[in-house]
């Protein structure tokens, strides 16, 4: 008798002249020909063939006027559907604005959210996106520290103070990949309401949610704004679009007059809005697909970088298709933007250091690696970072006694 | 012998059903089934096949990463070609950045160049777009009055004061059509100089200029910010794409920097700046046929007006599909708002009318008709509003001594 079949996953093929041409934000059309960028958030994969096809049907006729001020029905219907049968909250379609890309949307609820001079609270490290716009709307930041890499209620308790107005948190967490449980996510929304504070959540991870794990979307806590966007999930960066969930449709409509949707001043491609309403609505199997390949992905790169020497690996997470790697016993006195520039150079890889610019304060010591291309590249750049470790070593020891100058000679003596 | 032939214009086919679906902000997809939208200045002509051609060859190659935070470089050199070409200035691209449509540049640009508080001049009437940005960046707003129907000089002086700081144009003018010849500029970009005042122009019809009228964008004027968009001469504002030309390659990256383009908040779809550097490019004859076409929709729409009691057509202006009409003899002591309902009622035809909400208080008893649409449906408009004439004419009358009260009936006696 033959052996029981299972039919192979399909290889994902990426067009990387394409890529050559197409991705920039410190991809491959902006890094030299002989680097590999693992560095932003955004897949080399092909994307749905439903999305590309939905696209080209669209423009067959060919008109290309106005959508409403606060996207089209389809995109608000299937973004509430998602939330419903994905993320455990009831989302009506009336509360779904379309955006220009989900950081447009954390900018503009940001804005609509808090006032000048307001103290917010952020997790640290985070994506610097949820810290920059809470800036931008003039707010005082206060940091949320994980403890023992989590972000618990206790570590909330410890940041608010009687003077802070709204928390701003990013679940799943760029960059440490962990999600709260649906009690938790309960459990700080029902402490915001408890204070009185406004409560953001930065949802644009929420679709690379792996090993099965329960995601409970902030959509479901009364008052809570929700931002969402299908960059990660759908690999449709390039086309800028994402959504605000407000917490009812009165504040939708209020937020689409006072942010400028109504007076067109803001608002998504009606192309993009098709894209995404089909990804949502036919595309589930390439997602499934691409969440598996995130999980294998994810196995490899961890059991390869759990060998170098100084390299501490966290307990594995269940979302996102980010690494974010603890190198402080590398780095030594030297930093984290010399350690990837040292990777660069010896290794012809390219990641995000986790500088203050990128990740807040918490983030030092820390690189980050996206994980989504195919496993003949992140092999191949894996491959390259052990080969070259012992000169990155080298040159991080070397760096971190010159930098610290006589100190550091006269330890040594 | 046979007549020489030439071979005619090709006719139009929309596909109505399509817009029925597609155009919103009052147009078919807004309005009841029997009515006919002249309203939102967005063109029910299908699109060039260059555009969409582009579209589907692009999605062909399935990739939407991440494009470079000022805008695609096929764009910006595109933008800067057709500045050159058609606009009299000799932009360069590296001060072009992608927009997420025209609205957006103008309200940027505003955000960037205005401080609160400051004294902001801006022309009344006027798209509300120019106010309604100038007024959300924190202006408070001094009226340049058209003299004998034209935006002179000496009408800007008059308005001026010691505590201007800003001057925002539209340019050609919505919703008058008309535009300042080359030497106009230069002479508005020199007080502008004199005075130290920032100069804003918005540009966004400028691929709409009829009758081979020279036109001169203030992209050549130093200091000045030009906003240019695609939705009008290419008939894509659903693809929300535009332009900001910043006075410089440094003021562009500045621009950048503040106004969130480097975080990735603000930025245009890399789907629609590939459509709109096709349109740039390649749909020249498209726009050519399109502008003869506006010509001979202008020609036809002011003969049929001008035959109705109480309508006064300006002299012809040479830019835009939009007609301006003065209708204070219809309105007496009713409104713009009341007439455009009433016409609406009779004619089942809608029109926009000069409110202060749409085009300031200049417009007062005006109503604006949209043009860009087929013959066919331009004609039936036209017909239905000189049958209902008679009935519209007795309704504002009537509404007009009603709502007059005891004075109206008095001076009868």
């Amino acid at each position: 008798m033959p052996a029981m079949q299972t039919s192979p996953e399909p290889r994902w093929t990426p067009d990387f002249t394409a890529l050559r041409e197409r991705a920039f934000n410190l991809r491959w059309a902006t890094v030299e020909p002989d680097v590999i960028p693992l560095t932003a958030a955004d897949p080399d994969l092909p994307v749905a063939h439903e999305v590309t096809d939905a696209i080209a049907r669209y423009v067959a006729k060919p008109h290309l006027s106005y959508g409403p001020p606060l996207g089209l029905p389809a995109f608000r219907d299937a973004v509430a559907r998602h939330f419903v049968r994905e993320k455990r909250a009831a989302v009506d379609a009336a509360r779904v604005v379309a955006t220009n890309s989900a950081a447009s949307a954390l900018d503009l609820v940001a804005q609509h959210v808090i006032c000048d001079g307001d103290e917010v609270v952020v997790q640290d490290p985070v994506d610097f996106l949820v810290a920059e716009t809470a800036r931008r709307a003039g707010a005082v930041l206060r940091q949320w520290m994980p403890d023992g890499g989590r972000f618990t209620l206790d570590g909330l308790r410890a940041a608010v103070t009687p003077r802070t107005r709204a928390i701003v948190v990013c679940h799943p967490h760029n960059p440490m990949g962990r999600l709260w449980l649906p009690n938790e996510v309960q459990a700080i929304g029902a402490f915001a309401a408890e204070r009185g504070l406004a409560l953001v959540s930065d949802e644009v991870w929420s679709d690379v949610v792996l090993d099965g794990a329960p995601f409970a979307s902030f959509a479901a806590v009364e008052g809570a704004w929700v931002v969402y966007g299908l960059s990660k999930g759908y690999a449709l960066a390039g086309l800028r679009i994402g959504a605000v969930i407000a917490p009812s449709e009165a504040e939708a409509q209020r937020f689409g007059r006072e942010q400028g949707f109504e007076h067109t001043i803001e608002g998504a491609a009606t192309l993009s809005q098709v894209a995404a309403a089909t990804a949502l609505d036919d595309a589930r199997e390439w997602r499934l697909r691409f969440l598996r390949h995130c999980e294998s992905q994810r196995t490899l790169a961890r059991a390869r970088l759990a060998r170098l020497e100084g390299v501490r690996l966290d307990e594995p997470a269940s979302a996102t298709f980010v690494l974010f790697v603890d190198a402080r016993g590398v780095i030594g006195r030297s930093d984290e933007a010399s350690l990837a520039a040292s990777i660069e150079r010896h290794a012809r890889v390219r990641v995000v250091p986790g500088s203050p610019r990128w990740f807040g304060d918490g983030a030092a010591g820390h690189i980050r690696l996206s994980l989504a291309t195919t496993t003949e590249i992140l092999s191949e750049a894996l491959d390259r970072i052990e080969r070259a470790w012992p000169a990155i070593l080298g040159e991080m020891r070397a760096h971190g006694a010159a930098s610290s100058g006589d100190h550091g000679a006269k330890s040594t003596m």
